[in-house]
Parts: C-alpha cells; structure tokens; sequence
C-alpha cells in the first residue's frame, strides 16, 4: 500500500502521467487480488482499485480480453517453465504440470476465466510449444498431440481446484447410508496426502498412455 | 417472472408467509443464476433477488455453506445418476462422468465453489457410494479407491471447464513463433471435436487403468 500511496504524489506532482503510474504488471496483479476475492472483475472496478479511469487501462490491455491474458501471464509466473527443457520428457511434464498445479491451485477463482478465453500470451504459447517438442520426441503421432495435451491439462487443472479443496472433502450425516463411502474414506492410504496421491496417481496414468500411444506409432 | 410476481401477490394478500414464497428450489435456482452471471454470490445479494430479507434465507439453508450445497444438487439434477446402475461397470462410469461432464461445463463459474466447499447434500453423497460399490466389484483395492476416483473426477472437472471454451482455444499471433504447436493445431484429427477427442482420450486411459488395478490386486 505504502507504495502504491508514494506513486500516487508522483502522479500529483507531474500532472496527469498516466503512463508511469501504470503498467501492465501492476495491472495484472491488481486483477489477480481482485479475482482472487470476488472470483470475477469488471474493468471499472479494477481501475477504482488501481485509482485510476477506466479508459487509462486501454493503454495497456486489450479490454477485458487483455485483463484475461494478464491473468494467465500473472499465475504463469508462479509456475516452472524451465521444467519442460529436462530430459526425459516425463520427467519435463511431470516436473512442469506439478508446478502447474500448483500454480492454479494458489487462484482456484481465477480458474473459470483462463479457461473460457483463448491463449494468446506469448509466454504461454511457448511453454505449450516446448510440451509439443517433447510430444514429437517422444514419437507422439502429430494429429493426437493437442487431444493427449487437453487431456493432461484438463486433470491438471481438475486437481489444482482438488488441492485447493478442504481436506475433508466428503461429510457423512448419521441420516445418510452410504457404507461403501464411508469405508473408503477411512481406508484411504495417506488420507494426509488426498489431493496429491490422486494427482500423482492420474499423472502416472496419463504418462503411461503417453508412452504407450508413442510406441505404437 | 409471471410467476414469482403471483407469488408475491399471495404474499401480499395473506401477510407475511416467508415460507410458502421461499423453498430451496427456487433459493438454489435463484443462486445458479446468480453464480453463472457473476461468478460469486453473496447472502444479501441473493435474498434481494428473491425478494426477501437476508434472514429469510436462514429458514431454509445453513448459511453460505447450505447456499453452495444448493448450488451442487441444482447441478446434479442434470445429471444421469441413473448410469450407475448400468452394467458392466465401464459402461456405468463412462455414462455417468459424460453427464457430470456435460452437467458442470452448462455453469463453469459454479465449478470453483463446488470444488471449494465439502460435499454434504444426501443425493450426490448417494452417487459416490454407487461409483464405490462400482469399484468394489471390480475389485480395485479399497484404500485406493478415493484417490482413483478423485482423480477421475479431476479430469472430468477439467474437461467440463474445457468443453465450456472456445472451438479456437490457441492464437498465435504473427511475432510469435511455435512451429510445433502450429503444426498439431493444424494437424488435430477432428478439430471440430476438440474437447470431446480429448475428453474420451482421456475417459478411456483412467478406465482402462481401473481395469489394470483390479486384475493386479
């Protein structure tokens, strides 16, 4: 706060500069939080927040679309790129979709809107260009990479929403019978560990098919 | 709307009957609308919807927690529990999850308060102990049986946001250069099935898994 206080005598001392007391970082994090807290954004509420008019966020975004983009490129900085160039490629998408995970699950609420507007962020267009060189190398027939890609995203996404869940997902009242539930519930190996041995679980699965899919190629 | 409006003119004429124009019906199908317009709901904002008093809601559901279980089984209704009683048991979960699948894509921006909040409502609890007795006769291992099926249901998640995204879900614009990511994009065997090809993909890799524990075990 302190910060954004300091900027804001700048901006009275300099006239009306809109350029240097924004900037499409500060934009973004500012969405981020606000997403974060609402689970959705307007553009007139994210400039109240950033103490600026609506029509000074052209300068920097594409409108709501743009907003969306920064969205993506600000949970994109928690999440390790630099995992998709290891070698063996399982241990690159492995590496990379835990952090992924991770990534998501830190902004369940921003979830919704990544993944109802198209990618365009050259940052994230080249990490999916790197999981298609991996995909190639690997010997993935060229027409099924998007699918077998979707595929492991959407349970990466799916399990990022799981890891931010309460660790008690499933609450049985007395009046509800439902033994087989309830006995798995108890019997659950490392029910400390719900979210992650279902990820860590489906990962395997999907990176099993993976190498199965490319030898039979 | 004509009908509300006769409700409230019963209300008018016989005083002040909370109950009569208020049930967890309309509640739930008032807050759908409201999550899938705005991505949140509040307990205010929801009464004044109804119009009602925020307290009124307190007759009928336990506070925001009791608003989300509403949320759930609105949801569910659309549904086809019905596909757990199918056999074989690849038959009844893959019916089943294309329903979960369909039902959770029509309201994406329900899906984080979903995935957020335990699961209490009697009917969905009532579908994961068909889908447990499913893996029970299988035979997969009951202290892995939570764990598969969240991760089954993680994909089905992610899939229902996919499939609510748009057919173009990658634009690479002319400075960026992905010439992998072009080529599988170009390349994808029925495009215009984009989340359904990668849906079943994955559909079929997580069951034939569950096949492969059970014969293990």
């Amino acid at each position: 706060m302190g910060r954004v206080q300091t900027r804001t005598v700048d901006q009275r001392r300099v006239g009306r500069p809109r350029r240097p007391v924004l900037d499409r970082r500060r934009i973004g994090e500012a969405a981020l939080a606000l997403v974060d807290e609402t689970g959705s954004f307007t553009l007139p509420e994210l400039a109240r927040r950033l103490g600026v008019q609506t029509p000074s966020l052209y300068h920097h975004v594409d409108g709501r679309a743009g907003i969306v983009e920064l969205l993506r490129e600000q949970v994109g900085l928690s999440m390790d790129a630099g995992q998709l160039d290891r070698r063996p490629w399982d241990a690159a998408l492995r590496g990379f979709f835990r952090s992924y995970r991770a990534g998501f699950a830190a902004h369940p609420r921003v979830v919704p809107l990544l993944t109802s507007s198209a990618i365009r962020s050259p940052d994230v267009l080249a990490a999916y260009e790197k999981m298609l060189v991996l995909l190639g190398e690997v010997g993935v027939p060229r027409g099924e990479a998007m699918a077998i890609l979707t595929a492991c995203e959407n349970f990466v996404i799916g399990s990022a929403l799981d890891l931010a869940a309460p660790d008690v997902m499933w609450e049985l009242p007395d009046d509800v019978d439902a033994p087989h539930l309830a006995a798995a519930l108890a019997e659950q190996s490392g029910p400390d560990h719900r979210a992650d041995n279902a990820f860590e679980f489906g990962l395997s699965t999907l990176l099993a098919s993976i190498a199965a899919r490319s030898s039979s190629s």
